[in-house]
């Protein structure tokens, strides 16, 4: 921890070097929080220098955990120590937002920040998007002890394949791909007349599924190409990464047999259809800009991305009703978005298609099937637990903001667009406002909704359960 | 079918006989409508006289459907004919919600109804709270044939203990119980004060946790006795009537070891007391009449009777949440309560928690139980596959009450009130209103919401699916 800590301080480093060209105001405040780090860092891996165990399953939960918690307790330093968000607890709340990809904001003028915190706060969610863990193991030899524990306790999603033997192999490739799109992205970017500081920016929040913008009113204002892009783009972050590698690789065969993309580009289109025929009906806008909102709105819900191009709250009953649900699904696992993830929502409702077929015939034997191959009992069975386990803490969530004083809409937007890692929510916090009216124990119970939501509950969930702790 | 048509117009002949007694302007639909159901049932009857097929899974399934429906496309006549609900659909809604025991009413005026009309309203749900199947399994000796095929179709909670070998036995003793309570519950009404008519009538809608109150105000201007008499018998009416038959034979101790009748009572007072902290924070109650409140409008949800001593609406965010949670619970297995079922909810929290030990240990083998008794793995995966459905229902009864026009609260509360057989829901149906404003459609839709909740979902859904056509 001491060294991904230092790791941590080398990414200030680097904002504070952007601080340093733009000639911001924010340079020492970068220059205090990264000599903070690398010193508590770097003293933390002199201490503990002589241990050399090897991670077991327990110690695995507990230091992704605790890596995710620390780099926000860190990572928030410059934007208070700068004096731009003067509460720590909005601080942490808008640097937890950050690593876990949510996007939720506390800031009521984003345009007003520095160029370093601007900076900072993009690569947060880059940073967070492919995972620090990850990252660590692509880099880094000596975490290949017990390496393997931590990848599954950072990415427990049901299908993530690993694209080579090795661990490492594996992390390198991903991040690999990773950096190619957000290149791509911001090329594609300035392409259409952004500037490369904001092309930056918004590519790492897009890649990361995270949704923080440079801009005030998110991506509104930007050209329909920029929209059009931005869209491309999510959607490349919320698709599985292996099926980028074989498409990298040539093999587009693969991804169209893929069950859970074609569902994915399908909820998509479906969503979005619906969507455009409700705007269309209400006779305000054009079927082009109809099917544009639409789309972005869908897409960037879906991915869990949270940038908005219009209010969705104002489109009515009926979309408000379908952008909800759709905030549940998230991207495709193995992606970089939040929320139940595709593939679970379709493996549940097959199954559950089935459960009909099995009434009628009793004593047949009907298997549950992805991509063709039998889905294993114990698989299906954790699918099914992450489910329960969602609705309850989504209503957990809903029922604690709802003591701390939101009405019914807002404390469930809340907490959906935390546990989902969206970023706008419905109610209150939807996508023209913002968590600033939050009180401070709603952002700590919301931050640990992300990191639950960005960690796939279980990590999180047995380290609070009392299992854990009994020998 | 024929059969049970006969059985209708006989209960139709009972309330047209009250009519007779109070000397009702309703005398005459009843008769009409008497008229038809006997000739449609005695005709029907006639003709299929010569078939004495044995019932297969498949003809259980339907002709369960099927009863339900004709009995309520009857049922509802006698509102028509007596022109106290002009538009058939309203009539046909008020009926299925009566049979149904949703007590979802379109009356904006209850009290101007005729005492026979508001009579029959009642003895729906008394007769549609047991099963109106399970109540010609005990009087009739012909559905002997495929009797068990029909009784599951009825009732196919996850633990219906038959009390007896025999289905007619158990149809016997279930029926028998639950007019002993009715009968009871007259007398300890009376004893308050409550005309004999008010009292009859209210009863059968407590034991049949249905709702339907003749007062427009339901519940609200009656004395604290009374609304304490109805407590203690909807929270009977929700317990598994097998418990109230071990009771009534003095095995009290099973009663306690029972472990869905010790959550059913330890939820009950935890939203209780969470509820009438609040109700007495907001200081406008006194400790007395805040606990009544409380307590009354918790079982009343819980058991998805749908009563009313209060407005929960107006209690502010965090009441309205737990009451709107609340509604998802429903009653015990084996009660005349609607709802997902304490012992589903149980088992289901149970497993989650099991899962984080299993990930923890996981070559251990950790089974779930209850009662001490391990469960079967197959009667999980049922119970699964149930709370899915059951969510998924949820979300589109939400979505195609939201198309109708209706605000996410108001769409969800009318989606759960009907799917649970509450009543009332939130937004703007709830326990001051009534669903007079909803659209035609939405009343069809809503109706059946109604019966795939009262049937648990898969006897209808199994109808509808494309396996149960296929040969």
């Amino acid at each position: 921890m001491g060294i991904l800590l230092m790791i941590e301080s080398f990414f200030l480093l680097i904002s504070m070097l952007i601080s340093l060209i733009y000639g911001g105001s924010d340079l020492f405040s970068f220059f205090i929080s990264m000599l903070i780090s690398a010193s508590v860092g770097f003293l933390s891996y002199i201490l503990t220098l002589k241990s050399k165990k090897k991670l077991a399953r327990r110690e695995a939960y507990i230091i992704c955990f605790l890596v995710w918690v620390i780099f926000s307790l860190f990572g928030s330093l410059p934007f208070y120590f700068s004096g731009h968000i003067p509460f720590y607890t909005d601080a942490f709340f808008e640097t937890m937002s950050g690593f876990t990809t949510t996007g939720a904001s506390i800031l009521n003028d984003i345009e007003s920040l520095p160029k370093g915190l601007l900076f900072w706060r993009s690569l947060t969610q880059w940073m967070g998007g492919m995972g620090i863990i990850l990252m660590s193991l692509a880099i880094l030899p000596i975490l290949g002890i017990g390496g393997m524990q931590l990848f599954i306790a950072e990415v427990p999603g049901p299908t993530l394949d690993k694209l080579h033997p090795r661990i490492k192999e594996t992390a390198k490739r991903l991040w690999g791909i990773y950096i190619l799109f957000t290149f791509l992205e911001v090329i594609f970017l300035m392409f259409g007349g952004m500037s490369l500081f904001d092309s930056v920016c918004h590519s790492f929040t897009t890649m990361a599924t995270g949704g923080y913008s440079n801009y005030n009113t998110s991506l509104i204002n930007v050209s329909p190409y920029i929209q059009s892009v931005v869209i491309i783009f999510m959607f490349i972050a919320g698709t599985n990464f292996s099926l980028s590698f074989f498409a990298l690789n040539g093999k587009f065969n693969k991804i169209w047999k893929n069950e859970e993309f074609r569902y994915y580009f399908a909820f998509t289109l479906l969503f979005t259809f619906v969507i455009s025929a409700v705007l269309m009906q209400n006779g305000k806008q054009s079927l082009g800009k109809s099917f544009l909102d639409s789309l972005f709105q869908v897409v960037s819900l879906m991915t869990t991305t949270g940038y908005a191009t219009a209010d969705y709250l104002s489109w009515g009953h009926f979309p408000i009703v379908i952008c909800f649900i759709v905030m549940f699904f998230g991207g495709s696992a193995g992606s970089t978005g939040g929320g139940i993830k595709i593939v679970r929502i379709l493996l549940i409702l097959k199954n559950s298609a089935l459960e009909l077929k099995r009434l009628i015939h009793p004593s047949a034997i009907i298997p549950l099937r992805l991509n063709k191959k039998v889905v294993r009992p114990e698989i299906f069975t954790n699918i099914l637990a992450f489910l329960v386990l969602y609705i309850l803490i989504f209503v957990m969530g809903t029922l604690a903001m709802s003591i701390l004083g939101s009405d019914l809409d807002t404390a469930m937007g809340a907490t959906i667009a935390s546990l989902g890692n969206i970023g706008p929510g419905i109610g209150d916090v939807g996508p023209m406002s913002n968590f600033s009216e939050i009180s401070f124990v709603g952002k700590w119970i919301l931050s640990l909704l992300m990191l639950m939501g960005r960690l796939e509950l279980f990590t999180v969930l047995v380290i609070f359960s009392p299992y854990f702790w009994k020998k």
